[in-house]
């Protein structure tokens, strides 16, 4: 009889290959695996992410599941213990035990990004933003974000090859906002497709530099071809920031 | 006939020996001055900073003077060629001409640092905070920091070898305040001794654990004794942020 545990952790992508386990590269999910049979002792213990993020990704809050067969008795503890053994670069910050078949990702609700530019070159955002030294119309970027509310066919903003079933997404929040230095873009949608936000990201900042109006941009959803989008930004500036769950 | 320019700043210390050039490691005068020399093409440039900041400090607000014999035209221009040329982790943000006998360092009216501790692990921090698992009592250590305020001998909180030929120091803020997950400690004064703000801090968390009160944190001042103040705190948490002049 196994019994399940919700980890929630976070990260910072610059060294790994992404989430999922690569036959190139670190993989977050393998040191995360890797740690937690040292300090389970469970040697064939499995983490199954809420997601993927792509190589050079960062995430402030994922989550991810696990089974052992004893109960762990001192949460706190044991998040010290796997904080010991992680790199300094991943940090656990909850544990919580949960039914025996919820699921890190077939139960997620939400997925909230957060995607942050820079104009100005900063000695401690090295890798944790993308530097773009030009102004950005960000009223347009804003107008243009509206647009993306909703349920879309998302297929302009999707990795060419991808085996999912649909291409449907539903957009609860979209929008740009200032702090300190940085401009933040915050996208919350029920599931996103492989590169989505960054292309999303790559076609907002053509809009805030005048190439393209917001109807343009509406057309570039509606045509559902990737290639009529703008580029993919780099993956430096992206943050997985919330998996939502029920109740 | 020289020109001089006042240089503002910032760098992240943790692959510096510090400021000043060192025999053995790079000193960030050292890629400064280098990279300057560069854009300048006067390969006797020689760069004179404020102050000097230990192996792994950090500064996001520093300043530096240099000669020059032609005006530099285009300060914009000539800011962004030179963040070209220097590493990520060195950024300038202004340059501007002053008198031919302007210092940076013996025209500084004041200087200002702040300390950052943090509880808990965090990846997009590393190097960036002095990581202390425990809980302070800020409160106390707030008390105890007022009593640092105004014109005191800090041979207390000094190096043991130095030439400086006096130990006194006018301090005019010193406060702890909470910022998202940081607690940090901001101290301003017209100088300050070798080690000083990690002596202080150290022995201001001394007081926050409840090993000192806030009277012993005053006598440990009028002891003029290295021996009688706490631990110096690690350099990863420290951070030069300003440095003022007149008008």
């Amino acid at each position: 009889m196994a019994l399940r545990y919700f980890l929630t952790f976070s990260y910072r992508g610059t060294h790994y290959c992404g989430w999922q386990m690569q036959p190139n590269g670190i993989a977050v999910q393998q040191v995360l695996t890797d740690a937690l049979r040292t300090v389970t002792r469970y040697p064939a213990l499995q983490v199954v992410g809420a997601g993927r993020t792509d190589a050079g990704v960062h995430a402030t809050k994922m989550v991810a599941h696990f089974d052992v067969e004893k109960p762990i008795d001192e949460a706190e503890k044991f998040v010290a213990r796997l904080n010991g053994v992680l790199p300094p670069d991943i940090a656990v910050s909850g544990l919580r035990q949960v039914a025996d078949d919820a699921h890190a990702r077939f139960d997620a609700t939400a997925r909230r990004y957060e995607y942050h530019i820079i104009a100005e070159k900063n000695p401690f955002k090295t890798d944790l933003a993308w530097r773009l030294p030009v102004t950005l119309d960000y009223d347009a970027m804003n107008r243009a974000a509206k647009v993306l509310l909703g349920e879309h066919d998302f297929t302009s903003f999707s990795k060419v090859h991808t085996d999912v079933k649909t291409m449907i997404c539903t957009i609860s929040e979209a929008h740009w906002d200032k702090r300190s230095d940085e401009w933040i873009f915050t996208i919350e949608a029920n599931r996103f497709l492989r590169n989505m936000v960054r292309a999303i990201v790559g076609t907002l900042v053509e809009v805030g530099k005048g190439n393209y109006s917001v109807d343009d941009f509406k057309k570039i959803i509606e045509a559902r071809n990737r290639c009529a989008a703008g580029m993919s930004v780099p993956a430096c500036g992206l943050f997985l920031t919330e998996v939502k769950y029920e109740g």
